[in-house]
């Protein structure tokens, strides 16, 4: 079983660009960068270094068949469709998506997931060093890889087979995609009342720092935690007539169930 | 008009400990804490050199009568009774609440409100450096004082009024309890499957410091911005029977609203 060197990743959006420099920068060779728009390999091309350039290939069937593992990082939307014009039935191939199961490939041979649980900007490639890797694979050989793999870019692999994954991918949702909207209404709240949004930063920040040193249900504070009725009131009679009152109540509510 | 010197910290809780301790490494005096309770007095000590710990009061009748400014830390819905029994009724007196107003002090000569914007926990005083500190005073002189100490203390010092602070504190309950609130749900969803919930982490901070650099709409991502109506089916499938279904559902809408 040789472990993978020569590394082909499909797509270059967010994803793409933070594993094509995380593979360059540990030693691997980037082969080639596939996407249908140019533009887009030749952004990602930005961030790896000039004498690491890979092959950029936007024609799906002329895919480089020397490759020991083919990363497919696309919308999830997209993935069905990309998967089944790979001309690569008897090749490793992955994709990284958290919330699709690992069947997506039933017809290939080599097969598996390698899904790094972050959110990604194109502009700002994180490092993917403290990135939890969730790996699955078809079969125990094809795992192993991809362990090694993943052990050569990030500190945190583990694996997850489908059903743990979506939960996972679920939990994330909570924990980013609804944080991250909270945040934004309480930016439309201050900037409504010419505030400095930024004045939020410290605290925002502070709150996802305490619940890596202890449980969030212990980290909770607020009107709502303590049971401030008075707080409470006060702060629904600001929010009357805004449409941020309903989100307002529910989660009040919730966190007054919780205890 | 003197510069503020010599402080009393009326509480010992988690704010009272972090404003003690930034006291004292800036050169104040503290010359006194006060609360019913020694040992909490004794616990805020723990955080302080041991060449500079204040004078222990218990009896709120006996506070010392020499300090320039008396700095009253208590929870919200004790902090009526607390003023009313302070024996300072021609000194400076201000409190830390996001929440409750100036007026508060009706009765007193010289009053205000210092806000530190932050959460606070004992375990761990963190730096008021990075801590925006809001000011309001019932005089322009008094607002000066305070807004000196407020930058000797940290590097972010704003005037706002009672109104303002009102609902900056709206705001914060949004960004830090009610996303505090989401990662105990994230929390309760992973360990339920027996995911280590510590998986997440990385992507709770990631979240939090995306919006340091793009305001929260910008950074927005997850099934709802997409329109992702599959995945999102999906996920409410796994939330059947689940008290977290509600949630999802409203701020999944409200997402896929904001366009």
């Amino acid at each position: 079983m040789t472990p993978i060197k020569r590394i082909s990743i499909i797509g270059a959006g967010n994803v793409a660009t933070s594993l094509s420099k995380a593979i360059v920068n540990k030693g691997f060779t980037l082969i080639e960068v596939f996407s249908q728009k140019k533009e887009n390999i030749a952004q990602l091309c930005k961030h790896l270094p000039k004498n690491c350039l890979p092959k950029m290939t936007t024609d799906i069937k002329q895919l480089d068949q020397t490759a020991d593992c083919y990363i497919v990082c696309v919308k999830d939307d997209a993935l069905a469709t990309v998967i089944e014009a790979l001309p690569l039935k008897n090749k490793l191939v992955v994709h990284t998506s958290g919330s699709i199961g690992m069947d997506v490939f039933n017809g290939f041979a080599r097969y598996g997931v390698f899904y790094p649980l972050q959110t990604f900007s194109k502009e700002n490639p994180i490092s993917l060093k403290e990135v939890p890797i969730c790996i699955e694979a078809n079969q125990p050989k094809t795992e192993k890889l991809l362990m090694e793999l993943g052990h050569h870019l990030s500190e945190k692999v583990v694996q997850l087979n489908s059903q743990q994954r979506e939960t996972l991918h679920l939990a994330a949702v909570f924990a980013c995609n609804f944080s991250n909207y909270l945040y934004s209404v309480a930016e439309e709240i201050t900037t409504a009342q010419h505030i400095d949004f930024s004045l939020l930063h410290p605290l925002i920040l502070e709150t996802a720092k305490k619940i890596q040193l202890q449980p969030p249900k212990a980290a909770q504070t607020g009107p709502a935690k303590r049971h401030d009725k008075k707080t409470i009131n006060k702060q629904l009679q600001l929010l009357k007539n805004s449409p941020h009152a309903e989100v307002y109540q529910l989660i009040t509510q919730l966190i007054e169930q919780q205890g």
